[in-house]
């Protein structure tokens, strides 16, 4: 134990001065993730030593611990806490999972690689020594001792070095610093930057653009690529295909945060793009424990609204809305962040009455290029957002 | 008519001089994509002017025009051809879309911009003048007349500037020109380059590169660019996240043939893994008509085979196959082109012995870096793959 302990210090204090993650340093009121992770086991050493019950105390996940905080505008946890007992029968397989885990981190920081929740799962999917039983079966359970982890060190996963899919493109005038290279995002051809997984660690050099427009297709993307509207408009333009990654949100966030850029969502006018902004802006329940580090407050919703739709003349591209639409719909009406607000209220009764949705392509029919030409900037000009 | 004739034939000639497509010019018999929409259009002219029922010629799609091309060792397009006439009432609308279709694409060639299937959709999406019927009323419509269009230009829909999604990522030694700008693979930092829908008018400058992994997760590629491998094996990287997109392909195909490089496919062992092999090698029926420019018949596959479950101890991470696994795999074994092949018969055999599946991700329960400082080097030294 002993030895172990004096090469976590050792490299605990590598890491400590190494540790030049922008993202990370801005959003924990811990210094560093590394030693947090020491805390954890150096505690449960001492539980062992003193002959007590080792135990991990941490703050209850999950919709009975989290709240709509009115001031800081997201989601976010309680204060109700839980002890995790290692000698309790319903407890001892997560203790064992989260110290597995919590190693596994520790590992990957100290040798500065970086994993995929895939990958942490395969690592812990070992037997316990001398017995048949596995520490995991199941990537649930290693991606629930991940989430623990976040809430115990107060780091993102992300921080301790644990990343998830990547997606998504880039394209603006900005210039950053990353793994040893320095990439202007504004001389990428019509590829763009592909957006890594884990964005903690790249250091802004410049940043020209006035703000960002994040879309949730690809293709949008590439049409305002090819007609260089972050050029025209300086602007950033960033995109995902499918679900907003948390690399993506948190390039957002930092963006947002560090260079004070105002951000707008660009989506189809349906409820699940409306869905899209509502995450982005006050985050989601399974991830209340990191809104600080994941929702962004100030982003504004640019598109489509069903204003959009009668004064860009789109009914003709009506589709009919579907129960899983409503249904959609209807939970958002009653989320505490857009009870009260009158103009998301207004939102969701026209596309109820409408009972159509409108995809963001349908402004295509106006003209390949009617998207960056008159509706982004029309909109951007009259400063046409939702809040 | 004569005005737009004119018209046509002015922009005609600048997009033939213009034309510096390097990937439109490798894969097709015919100069110009632009021209040959004007020929469309010219030979339906010709017959309004001779009083003949205008009609169309193209090659038959589908199964019963589709063959295993034993000398290419891909899937290819019969000679059976098929007329689409104007007065006929099974045929008009198809007729119209093609043509309207065909017109999208002329203008999107003469304004040098690129739209999406989406896009396309929308832009046809009007009623006929004078009646309410429309043009089009669902994509599959509009996606059928671009593949017809493929086939009577013999130009891929990306030479008509019509694209489909965008995905994936690479790196390596490799500088690309692309929409003016110079771009460094190998200097991108941890995202990579983000592969564009579209890869025709990539210009390779320089190809120091000696070979390609795809890998079909994102999360892999994470891994190897981490951890390097392109710079110590001089390769290059690339992979998607999901489907392997029309641009990937492309690409791949670009590199196996401007280049020369030998073309390596990672997957998961599992019988989804090496369908996406099937595909990128011989082709699939629905783009039988694209073979030439879709198929890569020297590419070989890398892994995970059922020997590298043996030989890497991975069987302790056996998956159980579904009833879908086995479906998919009775399938392949009875392709024109595994049934006679020893090694791949062996490895169905295997596999349905083994009654499991392995993810690639289980190489991480020997270590992070298993895959890259060890799997992988071993193999391509060992040359151990698969045809």
């Amino acid at each position: 134990m002993t030895k172990d302990k004096d090469d976590s210090k050792k490299s605990g204090q590598k890491k400590l001065s190494d540790h030049e993650c922008d993202g990370c340093k801005i959003n924990s009121n811990k210094q560093n993730p590394y030693n947090e992770l020491i805390s954890l086991g150096k505690s449960v050493v001492q539980d062992i030593n003193k002959g007590k019950n080792p135990k991990i105390e941490m703050s209850v996940r999950g919709l009975s611990n989290v709240f709509y905080d009115k001031e800081a505008k997201t989601l976010a946890l309680g204060d109700k806490t839980a002890q995790r007992f290692f000698f309790n029968v319903a407890h001892t397989k997560k203790f064992l999972q989260t110290i597995e885990v919590a190693s596994i981190c520790k590992n990957l920081l100290d040798s500065m690689k970086h994993a995929s929740l895939r990958d942490v799962f395969y690592m812990a999917k070992r037997t316990i020594p001398n017995t048949k039983i596995n520490i995991v079966d199941d990537q649930k359970e290693t991606d629930k001792a991940i989430e623990d982890l976040e809430i115990i060190t107060d780091f993102s996963r992300e921080c301790l070095h644990v990343n998830a899919n990547k997606m998504g493109s880039v394209a603006g005038k900005v210039i950053v610093e990353d793994s040893g290279d320095t990439i202007d995002w504004s001389k990428l051809g019509s590829g763009g930057w592909s957006i890594p997984s884990n964005v903690e660690e790249i250091k802004f050099k410049k940043v020209e653009a006035k703000y960002v427009v994040y879309m949730e297709k690809a293709a949008v993307w590439e049409r305002l690529h090819e007609d260089r509207f972050w050029n025209k408009q300086n602007c950033i333009i960033m995109s995902s295909q499918g679900q907003t990654t948390r690399g993506i949100r948190r390039l957002l966030q930092r963006l947002s945060v560090e260079h004070k850029l105002p951000i707008y969502i660009l989506t189809d006018g349906d409820p699940w793009g409306w869905y899209i902004y509502s995450v982005i802006k006050y985050g989601s329940i399974s991830l209340a424990h990191m809104a600080g580090e994941m929702a962004i407050p100030t982003v504004r919703f640019l598109g489509i609204t069903c204003d959009d739709i009668v004064n860009y003349d789109l009914k003709r591209h009506f589709i009919k809305l579907t129960e899983q639409d409503i249904s959609r719909m209807k939970q958002m009406q009653a989320y505490e962040w857009f009870v009260k607000n009158k103009d998301w209220q207004r939102q969701f009764k026209m596309m109820k009455e409408f009972n159509a949705k409108v995809e963001i392509q349908a402004l295509s029919s106006k003209g390949i290029s009617f998207i960056s030409e008159k509706y982004l900037p029309e909109k951007i000009r009259k400063q046409d957002f939702l809040d």
